[in-house]
């Protein structure tokens, strides 16, 4: 999430009533958590296991909870409590704006697009031209939609990112600040959910096709021609590549990449970052030949059990 | 279910035209199905299976297909189809009733709540304080939703419990006349779907965050602060105590129950009630320390099937 | 999907920019793919491996991208592209109309029937007698429902079929020409997706009642007083017979038969045709009771491997 226009390490300093090290008018130019960082952001860290990941990462200001060295070209924001400090900024900046009607007066519909009764589009919303968006789908404010894309019926275009913080009496949530880009020639079945990025952007590449029931968590970035099987669910943060399949019902768990061209088998889960061009199957997944071994010896072990005896 | 005002053996017995064991002044507060009956309820049983439990539980009046002595304190109805008649009862005291707006006049709804364009609330629904319904979700008759909850769009609330008992010729419906109740503070992720009791009520207890695409059954009870990640299913007649975390698509069986801090990693399948405190894993779920020793022993089981041989 | 009035060889050849080998009178009664095939229809092929599968359906006309024998009794269209011009067939005859209001005023609903608010209902729809039809359900093109059918609110009837032909730069999409028929007495549950037949019809067979989020991919023929639990996936062209029960976040792939009566527990996988009249589980699905052996073996097998050793 960029911010418009740019801020300095006092401005955000005083937002949250904060001090600081660093120059007040070192640049502030938007803000990401840890896993999607880019230069000029400020992002935050409360845990001692991650103070080193996020002074080293390309975070330019970091609010942290202990008074470390600042590092080279960096700024520092102490605070108590930084994820809610972090929060306070994405609320200031990217505040939630009630509609008073399907389609908000602020959203961008190319031409030869067709919006059937009953969608939902949101504040600054952009869809490209030629899209048909089916009756009753949902699109968040901010969401950003190229050419030729289709949306069916019931599916959620940019619903918040699933993301808390346990404190000890509640779970505190992260404010979704991010947003959702579906890029040209994509396809998103019925009762498909796409979460914005909690500070990022979560974006479905040019000419992906989702099937229905399918989730997209929050800054996940899918690549493009990529083809999804009904009730898929993948995580946040996720990178999928290029072309590839994911079979019906596959699980995909957070913050991992799935190279080009793999091919997953229905109902498998994926727990680790899988190369590219292999087909995998199995819950948690291995490569598919290996798995067949398996299921096939595990056929056999009954049997085993009863001549071993 | 509680009936308001309250009835009476007689009257019941003459709504369903049948012979009664007991006073006629008897008095019956309310009606439930088995798992979920309170005094003062009535009850049904038709399998002789369950006449002990049915009998012993804690309704005060059994409609029953055979002639049992009655126990003391309690009253019966004999009818030749206690199913039909149950629903008999169900439809005359919650009869379905036609909305004509988005949103019904007889809707409460609390101060600084925002409900966005297209949302369905049904009659008699209570809305509490700033919550926020997004667009196109919709919510049935007489739910009950308390201050700051968040429902995101395409989320059902009070969808009819799936409860059918097999004719000879036919799928029967249990027709509900149940609720939903959410507490304080819960999220409700995108196309989520939460069906009312069929006689009970279904809770999510405070504070409570449900990420898309998740199923709740009927009169299931979930306590404070769990975090349920996307597309789990929730069977009906299911607890869930406090501060459970269950992991992406975990599947939960009817009528069991999971412990406070239970932890289910992704794809499991919970078919026993589980103990707190603990991480499980698999399908059938397993505690995850045992069932990750039993994937490294299966991954070894093809070799030792050559070495074996 | 029938094509009314009927047309002749020459026609559709004309339309497609064909050459053609047989009568130009030679009638073409509609246009399906493969799997749902009836005679009287042009389908198409383009791949060796299933030249001769198509030729020998019952198909009567045949898109194909080589010029072989003509069988007796059949015409045969030549096309560089059989896929491209099977597309065009289908866009000419079942062109998308935009609806411009929730409630097209081509669509017929029967007597008794309640339609809540912020139900769409497309062109060309035709629902029974003494339906309801809850809020914000959507209701597609040429949709056909019978009478005392349930459908839950965000449930969406008739979207397109998933059914790609990957091309080198992109996933060429088959156009769905086909629709939905819902019996009578059929139940749909909340956010549920039936997708239309890509040529042929998906059917909802009598009486069959369906928990919420549940897939029927295209062309699945689905019988008699089935029972799905919630979650459940059925890919395209499968055919399930009569009094099937399938629990929770069941998978089914695409193109197989589930015989009458079966059961299949939860979270199973079927990648096979399944015999009726028997209980499965286990992803990859098996025979209960052999699936149950394993898993006891499984449980074991960790301590073998430490006596082996």
């Amino acid at each position: 999430m960029h911010f418009n226009p740019s801020q300095t390490l006092s401005d955000i300093a005083k937002l949250v009533n904060a001090e600081y090290d660093g120059d007040p008018n070192f640049p502030i130019t938007g803000i990401n958590e840890i896993h999607r960082v880019e230069n000029g952001d400020v992002t935050f860290v409360d845990h001692p296991k991650y103070y080193d990941k996020a002074l080293k990462s390309n975070a330019s200001t970091i609010i942290i909870n202990k008074k470390l060295n600042r590092p080279n070209g960096k700024a520092l924001i102490y605070s108590d409590d930084p994820f809610r400090d972090f929060v306070k900024i994405i609320k200031k900046f990217k505040p939630f704006e009630p509609s008073s009607s399907m389609i908000s007066p602020t959203a961008e519909v190319g031409e030869g697009t067709i919006i059937q009764p009953g969608v939902f589009i949101g504040n600054n919303v952009k869809i490209g031209k030629n899209c048909l968006i089916h009756a009753n789908a949902s699109i968040y404010d901010h969401s950003v939609i190229g050419d030729n894309v289709i949306i069916h019926s019931g599916a959620v275009i940019g619903s918040d990112g699933f993301y808390f913080k346990r404190r000890p009496e509640y779970q505190d949530k992260l404010e979704s600040g991010g947003l959702v880009i579906i890029e040209d020639n994509v396809e998103i079945g019925a009762c498909c959910t796409i979460d914005r990025g909690v500070t990022g952007n979560t974006v479905i590449g040019w000419g992906t096709k989702m099937d229905n029931h399918i989730h997209v968590g929050h800054d996940t970035l899918i690549g493009k021609n990529c083809l999804f099987a009904a009730q898929v669910g993948i995580a946040g943060c996720v990178i999928i590549e290029d072309d590839v399949i994911l079979w019906g019902q596959v699980g995909v768990q957070k913050d991992l990449t799935i190279g080009k061209g793999a091919v997953v088998l229905g109902q498998s889960g994926i727990a680790k970052s899988l190369k590219g061009g292999i087909a995998y199957f199995g819950s948690p997944v291995q490569e598919a030949r290996q798995k067949m071994k398996e299921i096939a010896a595990l056929k056999n072990l009954p049997d085993m059990f009863k001549k071993l005896r």
